[in-house]
């Protein structure tokens, strides 16, 4: 097996988008900042995200039964290193800000995201360190923006979504 | 909940990595392209891969019992397309073509990847229409190439990993 730093350094070339996960109801409201997510099915529409357990957060999303996931565009890159460290302000006082408003299931959503996922959580299965949380689209909403972030080589990238970058 | 046209037009936005997913062994050798795929926890070194249960490979998959994603780099765009389309050549004639090598499980790997994941099958989940499938990672190598293949916006994209593209 390879160690967890050549892991590491394999999975720094996995270039990958950049999403904030966002939950509220009964157990309160929170968010991280994720790129460890992918679809799953289009049948019905399920995607994924995987949550750290030592976070336990996930025990505020699997209470909730509900996220939003928000796939970041190409200049909000700020919101993926706030919602990734810790911060002066409570989550509260986060979601307050007017770039956000709320998904149907009562999840914070970033009206500028690239693209916003309402999921019901209809699955999670522990694996190691982690949860992978398994979500069922119920809403979905766009925005105008053109380029997507991304992470890879342990930095950010900005990745134009116009014809004239096509490969 | 979303059609599957509207899940579809969502995650034409989120933009992905693309791999060639491989296994030989047993039950025969084989490969597909994906984009759905991500890593689960470094402790132990696990990655998840999403494979539709038409396809009706997941069974070769699941008798090896290993498999290897090969994350392909910029400039290997011709590989993912042979590998999700119907080819004239057999599986065994693709993978004797001189790009492909062998990893320690027996999987077929692309030696000009961007990075290699050769990967022991510990676990797989159904979810609708696809098989989960979790691999925990025995061995990882490195290309040399400077750039990714990113597929969004039903396009391929190029990310140069250098710097200069740093947002």
């Amino acid at each position: 097996m390879v160690s967890r730093q050549q892991y590491r350094d394999g999975m720094s070339r996995f270039a990958a988008a950049v999403h904030i996960v966002t939950t509220d109801g009964p157990a309160g409201s929170t968010g991280f900042t994720a790129s460890a997510a992918c679809s799953v099915t289009d049948d019905p529409p399920t995607l994924l995200v995987c949550l750290n357990r030592m976070s336990l957060l996930h025990s505020i999303f699997l209470e909730n039964g509900v996220f939003c996931l928000n796939t970041l565009a190409g200049d909000q890159r700020e919101f993926s290193e706030s919602f990734a460290h810790r911060s002066e302000m409570t989550m509260k006082e986060r979601f307050a800000l007017p770039e956000w408003g709320r998904a149907e299931s009562g999840s914070p959503d970033l009206r500028d995201a690239l693209v916003r996922f309402d999921c019901r959580i209809v699955d999670a299965k522990e694996v190691g360190t982690h949860w992978v949380i398994f979500g069922e689209v119920q809403n979905i909403r766009f925005a105008h923006s053109k380029s997507a972030l991304l992470y890879a080589s342990r930095s950010y990238h900005k990745l134009s979504l116009s014809r004239s970058n096509q490969e």
